[in-house]
């Protein structure tokens, strides 16, 4: 397993709510893939979106967030961190 | 306070020691600016570095980072959190 950070652009006007369901979209199948996703940080104003998971490859993170309707723009496996 | 998520471009190669040295670096610092940085995460293949911090604003995040020899790329505050 591999940490990945994944980042959506253009996610404008995002409220609590439907940064809220996406996790939960995501959450609600993320198991099919092997995939865990630990934590989600957005800012509404520039509409950019990182999640950090936990997953077995950065296309099953992908497959993931495509299923949910929110393809990521970026996925980078963070192999350190502190 | 406002959490904000900055990252680093160019930091191809960066290891796990030079990662802990930049934190350690931000860290004897930050409260300077009235910053915490809580976590860091690092790709070393495409040479990207993700930090998470709480700060009063994104130039004191910048302020440290700058100090501490490594300026951000990017600093967005990301009011939302899941």
């Amino acid at each position: 397993m591999t940490t990945f950070m994944d980042v959506h652009h253009g996610m404008v006007g995002i409220t609590a709510e439907q940064l809220k369901e996406a996790h939960n979209a995501d959450l609600a199948i993320e198991g099919e893939e092997g995939v865990h996703f630990e934590k989600a940080w957005a800012d509404p104003v520039s509409g950019t979106v990182y999640c950090l998971s936990e997953a077995p490859s950065a296309e099953a993170v992908q497959r993931i967030h495509a299923r949910s309707g929110h393809p990521a723009s970026e996925i980078h496996p963070v192999a350190l961190s502190i």
